[in-house]
This record gives structure tokens, C-alpha cells and sequence, in this order.
């Protein structure tokens, strides 16, 4: 049967329209260093009109309403401030799509992301124009103009062949309005976000109208980000980052007034913008919450405005959470997604009615979906987990919000990899985790890193946690070694603490206390130092690498039998 | 460009399946007199699918995954209760169209719309058996099966020529699982509901998944009711009216706790629910909280659960959300909608920041629109008036959950009224309002009721206010009379307080004082009484009639020249 409904599409113009309209004069504030520049959502709008007048009519942009339609890509290299704002909300609204590039990925990925997109125009910040330039020479001329914003290091353009415009020159010779364009198909791209990319090349997700939309209805729910048009949002997590992980839609959505950090995410100046800029919400990864604990711990800080703070990107320490709970009054969404799920896909949000240490329990957990994304955990041999808060499989996700292929493969399709993609059309995340009977969501570890043993799961972040609980040992790294029998299996590499050792056996034993006897390691290897990254993140690819050779002193225990207890039990 | 999103719509069997798993322990509570009996919704999920089973495999309930299927409509005649939420949840998850009947109608009403929508199967809650039994000599022959809820009236269905059911009789015959039809068209029908049609025939509006979907959405979020996990939800508002206000959705997709009170909709046994299931929010029209608010000032009930309260429908007394506020702490949500935008359209929520008094001036109106409903207003001659706060026209919508037309026009296709949808498509909502700067909405008549005088609304009901505050003024009814020259001008009738009396000459100067001269009646009409309708309304439609029979004694004014004001001024 038909309904009687109207047709009306979900659109990043319908959002750009309501923000500057009914929320017209909501704050928007950029901060300069030491004071927030005022504008507002309304002002916003009429220089993303000016802005998309100058891409079409002067740059020769393409705008489309279709999926098959001819689109122009529009970069942008910036910080979060109201320029960024102005493309971030005016490109997708004009039909255009919008690809925010990441300014701390190296000058190769910069240059093959732009590459790939197929990038028309960069919108660059002024002080981003060096690496910007750097790229150039690596570019297939697909680029034509650049826009600065601000002023630029005037060398770094130089032997730019296209043409380079001052942002603010550009937009004083266009009109104020613009006919955006709310009324088309949803599913047309409307931005783009490339992974960081740490093995192989950074993959593309392009998402649609109806993705953002959704996602930014979901994101102010309150088992979500909770906002509404009586909160100011800090986003301190860069608006190339998942698409700034929805934050300046959702904030535009409800008209929430926007303060943006700019460039400056150091400690101190976050903790003067909270002072004087008084969010009641903010976002960022642990990382930053981290620094600033310490610098808010000098108590030259008001921070009483803040209620309540999203991070996502990495596990954070609950210590931290609880510290900011107890000594701040601010509440920690502990949120979990990835550049493939729009950014949030679960928050962490504790049923009503429990104590606060059973709070926590669900508060440090990567927390619950949303109903449109359907979750499902698949073990190795491909049979689905039961969600009973114990069993772990990979975690595979489907949602209009979920990414089902990845931007740029062969013939004009995308490309849909099968490691990354279950053949019934799921996300492979990559991630393994348990899910609780009422869908608490808890990561153990990434799949590429987990041992596979025997059609079972082995965490390897479960048995780096319990071996440093051991008083003897500094630092722990689990590997997956090839197995005839089981497929594979766990091998533990070590360094103990300054002057302390211990027999493998009796860590085989302290582990044998808490874990089943299988998935207790047979092969141990104590090192000098564990290797490491550039960015200090555990090198499990060269560990596995070293196993392969040959190069790692791998010492050899009895297996457990199935019977077998530690001592102490 | 192609976006690499996945292609999954928004369907009612995502909310169910999600509510029954993720949600699967959730409580779902029906009120029976003294208590409430308890179930979760995964119970409910589970019945739902041995309904669905019954309808599909005994019944022959037709299902269709496209608004080109032939799908078959169910209706109910059910007060709020589980198994009510059983057709709620599992009829459109189906595939099927669910039509709640509302029980408070006329019989030819009732069976008007069984008729018109097609009605194949009824499910009746026992209790009202009656009336559908009184329905059945008018009904045209589709309706072939009755599933009766509960203890029958033995006589009422005695001479129904198609099948009658036991409920739970006829669930315990088929197993509890069904292949929801997760994946549809979300433009498929899900649900329909009448309008009560105090003019002309009830009109049925027919709402998409995709609607359902989106309006649930928006529903638990700040700006509208603020609903999640945590909550427990009490609707007082019945299921059968305007999909339930979409709280069976919304509660069901978020794992909301629901209480439902069945037929029990009293002011004792409400406070009584209130004070055993702990409700956080609730919601119903305001008589419901007038009357509660009586009940309550007896001081024997414990209400401190009972934080938000939704109210609809009709204009809410200030001065009784206020008493709630002050008295028990509860915050009322003023909200307005219609059978046509599948309930909640707008809701009242002050910005933040504002001394307590100027928060009222913004609670007491009829709220902000989510940025998927565009409004705007209409003057008589088609013109778009400014958002001003001051300017009126007729409120015009559209967007995703907004109808576009009726059901069930000529050759298939839907009913497209011109006095119900403007020329390119918006609905007119036969209200007339004013709309300020920041998308605060206030409504000021119905359009049937305002005057269009010379190009302007006037409004009735800004006349009628201003007259009974006049000490002798008891009550007041202005209508619209035609006029040679202005069109229409409006009409004066009313009553003076027993023993009192005053000038026509000194009510027109005292009008002058706060509205401009050509908004000041000419036509005045001393009546003993105002005429009412059964249900208490002031009857304008006779008014109306009793002045074009010449029946009403009208006294006429000099016109009121433009410089005029009144002695005061």
C-alpha cells in the first residue's frame, strides 16, 4: 500500500537551512589564541553561500543531485575553525562533496588521498600551505585551485600550475545566497574520509546524505551525545577526523553554539577556551583528556559549565573517567567507531538504577548500538557468537550509516575487499569483541592481532593485561605463531622490570589462574625491549615478522592439559 | 558520485527486533485495576510473532514489501495494553498496515472507517466488543476475521457472518518466531490512522516505515520528549490516537520502560500507576493532567519519579504546567501536532539561560519544529509571511512525516483536497499562527475560525481573550461575517456576567486599547447564552448559521476610523 507521507529527502542542505535559519543566531566561536571571534550560525550560512557561489560560477564546480551524477570533490586542509565550518556545511548543501584531509598524515598519503578522491579544489588554511605544497609535486593535476584561508607561507605554492585564491577576496565578489540543494536523491555523496591507513593504503568511505543525516539525528539522542539547542559543544577532535565525528552537523542540527580550538589543542589553551567559552559538552580522544586532566589538576580552571564529555578513537583508562567524574563533576561517554561507521556507532551509557561500581562496569565498556546498526559476531570458522558477555568473535556491523565498500575500485565500482567485507554485504571491523545479552559492546582486540587457536579466540589483550599484572614483568607482547595442530597459537615476548626475573613456568602458572589451560602460551620470548612504532604504539608486525625469521629467542613449555590449574587455585 | 553507505532502510521490524533483543528484558507493564502485570519486550516480541504467524498462515493476512504490494490491514479496537503493543510492534513489522480505530467515535463512524481503509481482520479488546458489534450491519463485507482480546460481550459478534478468535487461543497454536520483514521499501505503508473529522468524513493518513522511523527518532531526542534506556514511560495518551503519539515506537526503540493503563485512564487510578511503575515521563492531552492535578493535591500520592510530562492535543493551561512545576517538580513539554504529521510535530523547550519568567513566555507556545519539518506561513492571498513573532498566516509543512494526501481518492490514488495541501504540495494545517524569529510557534486560531479581513488575519481568538478580560464580559464568540468591501469583518457575540452589563461603545474602546482599529468588531451580538456543541465547544458553525438566517440580534458600531484609539491611550 502507498503512503500518504510526503517525499521529502534527509539532505545536508535541510540541516545548513534549519541551522541558519531558526538557530540563526546561535554562537559560533573560533578561538585566536587567547579570545573566542564571535559569529553565528546565520552569518556561517551566508558566507558558505558565497562560497559555494564562487566553487560553481567561478571554479567551475560540479554540483549533482544523484548518485550517478558527475560530482566535483572539494578538499579541504584546516583546522576546526568558522571557515572550515562554512565548507564543511556548504559543499554537501550545494551538491558537491566535501574531503577533509587529515594534516598529520605523511606528504605521500596526502598526495595519494587527494590523488585518489580526485580532488578539483583544496581549501587550505594558511599555515597548512607547506604541507599542502609539499604534496604538490606528487599530484596528477586533477587539482586546479587552491584557496587559501589566511595568510600562507608564500613559497610553499609557488610552482602550483593551477590557480591559488585568497578565501576572503574569493567570497567579497559573490552573493549571499545560494539554492541548495535540499531536494535530492539521499543517497548522493556528500563527503568522503580516507582511513589513517596503517597497513597498505588509506581506503575511502563516501558518505551520503541520508548517512550523515541519520548519524546526526542518532548522535543527539541521549543514548547518544545527548545535545540539544541548549548546549555550547566543544568539538577538540579535529573536523578531519571522521568527519569531525559528527559533531558540527549534530551541533548545526539542533543548533547547539559551536566553539572550535582552531589549531590549538594543546592543554593549556583547551583549559582557558572551557574557562571562557563555558561548553557544556566536549569531544576528544583520550589523549587529550589525559593532558588536560593534568593541567586542570593546577586549579586555575573553572570548568563548571562541563557536563558531559564524548571520547572515542581508543580506550580510555577508566581511572581517568573516574578522576573527572569524582574530582570535576563531568560525565564520560566512553564511545566507540571508526572512520567506516560515520564516526559513533556505540556509546557507553550505564542502565538507570545501579550502584555507581556497577555503573562503571558499563561505562567502561565501548557500550551499546543504536537500533539501525544491526551487530553480529562471527568467530573463524564463520559460525555466529552468542551474545552472552563472554563469547568473542569479530565484530561485523550493518546499517544505513555503515560503510559497504570502500571508494575507487576497478571499472567505477567501489571496491568491496574480502577481508574487509562478509559476503552477505556486513562490515568487517576488524575488531574482536564480546557483547553482553543486552548489547554492551566490549572490544578485546584487533583481528589481526588475536590467536586463532584451535576454531577459538585467544585475546591477545587479555594475556598482555594479566602478564603485567605480574610484579616481575615490565612489558608484555602476544603474538599468533603459525601451529600444524591448532592453527595458531599465542607466543608471549617480554622484558621484566629493572632487576627482577621470574621462571616462564610460574608465569605459565599465574596466567593458568585466571585463563583456560588452552589458552595458555607455550612459547615465551624475554627480550631486551619490546619493539615499538615511530608513535610508540607495540610493533606487533615486526614481532611477527621476527618470529618468521628466526630472530626472536623463543623458549618452548609443556602445553597445559585441559585438568591443569596454577597453584594457587 | 556514488556514496559507499550500505543500502538498508529504516523499517518498524529494526525497532522490533532491536526492542525484543538488545531491549529483550525491558519491562513491559499493563495496569489491571490494582496492579500491574508484568511482561518484557521480548515476551512481547515473542507473541507478536505467533500473532503474526496466526495472521499470515491461518488468517491469510497478505504482506508486501513494496507500496506497490497488496497488503492487507489490520485494525484494532484496543485500549493500551501488551497485547495491544503485540499489533503495535508486530502488524507493520509484518509487512502488513495496522489501523488503530479509536473507540471514542460514532458507530458510523467507526464503521466508516473499517469500511474505508479496508479493514480484513479486527483484533477487540473484550471489553469492546459492543462496539464494534453495533459497527457490524454497516460494514460493507472485507472485515472476514474478529480476534477478540479478553471476555466478549456474548451477544455483540452473535451475528458476525466471518470468523471470530480467541487472542490466546489462537497464538497458542503457532510458534514464536516470524521473518520480519526487516527489508522493505521503506516508503511501504506501516500504519494508518483517521482523523476524528468534526467536519466532513474521517480522513485517513497512511504513514511509511521510513516515517515511523525517522519520527521516533526525533522524538527521544532533547528537543523533543527526551527519551532513552533509562526512562520509564508511561503513555496516557491512547495507542489508538494518532499512532499513540509514536511513544510505543520510540519506547520500543530505545528499551524504554512502557507502562500501559489500559482502559484505566481515571485521575485515582493514574496516580496510583504513577506511584507503583515510577514513571520518569508521561504524556496525554491536558484535561487528563487538569483532572490528575485535583486528584493529586490530596497529598496521598508519591509522584517523585515523575520528572517530564508531554502534553498535546489542545492548548495547556500555563498556569497548570506551572502548578505542576512548582507543586512537584515536573516539567511539562508543550507540544503540538496532528493526525497529519504523525503526532509531535512541535515541541516547547525554553532556551537555556533565561530567568524563570521569560522561560514561560517560551514554554507556553506551541514549540520549534526539528530541522526534517519545514514550516511556513500563509496569508490569504498566498503571500509567505515573515517570522516576525507578530505576522500571521495559515501553517503550512512539509517533510519526511508529514502526509501529502489522503487515503483512498479516485482510481487508487491517494486524495489531494486543495483546502488540504497547497498547489506545490505542502499541507496546510488549518491553523493559523505566528512564528518567531527563533521558530517559536504560537498558534492563534483555526483557520475555519479567523478573519480575513482586507488581506489580514484577524484572530478570534485574540478578540475573544481580550473581551472577557472586560469585567462584564462572561463569555465570548467572535466569528467571521462577510463584508462587501473587506471581505469579512468580524462579528462580536457574547454574554455579560450575571448582573452586569456595559456599552457596546465602551467594549469597542476597551478593544482599542490593545489591538489596532480595523481588528475592532463593528457587529456585536448580546446573547443569554453562547451556543455550545455536545462536547462543551462554543459552536461557531451555528453562530455562523444563526447570522446568515438572521437569527441573531446584531447591533452595528461605526467603523472605527485608523487614527481612533481608545480613551485610554
Amino acid at each position: 500500500m502507498h503512503s500518504t507521507m510526503q517525499n521529502v529527502p534527509l539532505s545536508a542542505a535541510r540541516l545548513l537551512r534549519h541551522s541558519t535559519s531558526t538557530h540563526g543566531d546561535s554562537l559560533v566561536a573560533t578561538w585566536r589564541g587567547d579570545h573566542f571571534e564571535r559569529t553565528t550560525y546565520g552569518q556561517v550560512g551566508r558566507r558558505a553561500a558565497q562560497l559555494a557561489r564562487a566553487l560553481r560560477d567561478e571554479l567551475g564546480v560540479h554540483t549533482g543531485t544523484r548518485p550517478e551524477a558527475d560530482q566535483s570533490v572539494v578538499g579541504t586542509l584546516m583546522w576546526n575553525n568558522s571557515r572550515h565550518l562554512e565548507s564543511f556545511l556548504g559543499v554537501p548543501s550545494m551538491g558537491a562533496v566535501l574531503h577533509t584531509l587529515n594534516v598529520r598524515i605523511t606528504t605521500q598519503q596526502l598526495a595519494y588521498i587527494i590523488n585518489h578522491a580526485g580532488d578539483e579544489v583544496v581549501v587550505v588554511d594558511g599555515d597548512l600551505t607547506g604541507q599542502l605544497g609539499a604534496a604538490l609535486p606528487h599530484l596528477s593535476g586533477k587539482l586546479r585551485h587552491i584557496i587559501v584561508a589566511g595568510a600562507a607561507d608564500p613559497e610553499a605554492l609557488a610552482h602550483f600550475t593551477g590557480f591559488v585564491h585568497d578565501y576572503e577576496d574569493l567570497l567579497a565578489q559573490h552573493p549571499a545566497d545560494y539554492p541548495w540543494a535540499e531536494d535530492l536523491d539521499e543517497r548522493t555523496a556528500a563527503a568522503m574520509c580516507y582511513t589513517s591507513g596503517t597497513t597498505g593504503e588509506p581506503k575511502g568511505v563516501v558518505y551520503s546524505h541520508r548517512a550523515l543525516y541519520l548519524q546526526s539525528l542518532h548522535l543527539v539522542s541521549p543514548d547518544g551525545w545527548n545535545m540539544s539547542a541548549r548546549d555550547t559543544v566543544l568539538p577538540i577532535v579535529p573536523m578531519f577526523h571522521v568527519n569531525g565525528w559528527g559533531l558540527p552537523h549534530s551541533a548545526a542540527h539542533v543548533g547547539a553554539a559551536l566553539l572550535l580550538p582552531d589549531r590549538h589543542l594543546q592543554p593549556r589553551p583547551l583549559a582557558q577556551m572551557i574557562e571562557q567559552g563555558r561548553p557544556t559538552f566536549a569531544a576528544g580522544v583520550p589523549t587529550v583528556w589525559t593532558a588536560l586532566h593534568q593541567e586542570l589538576g593546577t586549579g586555575r580552571y573553572d570548568t563548571s559549565s562541563l557536563q558531559r564529555v564524548a571520547t572515542g578513537g581508543s580506550a580510555c583508562p577508566p581511572a581517568l573517567m573516574r578522576s573527572y567524574h569524582d574530582r570535576y563533576g563531568i560525565d564520560f561517554v566512553h564511545s566507540w567507531g571508526m572512520t567506516e561507521t560515520l564516526g559513533l556507532a556505540s556509546a557507553a551509557i550505564a542502565p538507570s538504577g545501579l550502584p555507581a561500581e556497577q555503573q562503571w562496569s558499563y561505562r567502561s565498556t565501548q557500550g551499546r548500538f543504536p537500533a539501525y546498526v544491526q551487530y553480529r559476531l562471527t568467530a573463524p570458522d564463520g559460525e555466529t557468537v552468542p551474545h552472552d558477555g563472554v563469547s568473542t568473535g569479530e565484530l561485523e556491523l550493518r546499517g544505513p550509516s555503515i560503510t559497504g565498500a570502500y571508494h575507487g575500485g576497478t571499472a567505477g565500482q567501489p571496491a568491496r575487499p574480502t577481508d574487509s567485507f562478509s559476503p552477505d554485504g556486513w562490515l568487517r571491523t576488524g575488531d574482536v569483541a564480546r557483547i553482553s545479552r543486552d548489547g554492551f559492546l566490549t572490544l578485546t582486540d584487533r583481528a589481526k592481532d588475536v590467536i586463532k587457536s584451535g576454531g577459538e579466540f585467544i585475546s591477545s589483550v587479555d594475556l598482555e593485561n594479566r602478564l603485567t599484572e605480574h610484579p616481575a614483568v615490565f612489558e608484555a607482547a602476544v603474538i599468533a605463531v603459525p601451529d600444524p595442530h591448532w592453527g595458531e597459537r599465542p607466543l608471549a615476548a617480554l622484558t621484566y622490570c629493572e632487576g627482577a626475573c621470574a621462571q616462564l613456568r610460574e608465569l605459565s602458572d599465574f596466567l593458568a589462574q585466571h585463563l583456560s589451560a588452552w589458552q595458555v602460551p607455550e612459547q615465551w620470548a624475554v627480550l631486551p625491549a619490546i619493539p615499538k612504532t615511530p608513535v610508540g604504539k607495540i610493533d606487533k608486525k615486526l614481532l611477527r615478522q621476527q618470529y618468521a625469521d628466526g630472530a626472536l629467542p623463543v623458549a618452548r613449555l609443556e602445553r597445559r592439559s585441559r585438568a591443569e590449574r596454577g597453584p594457587s587455585r
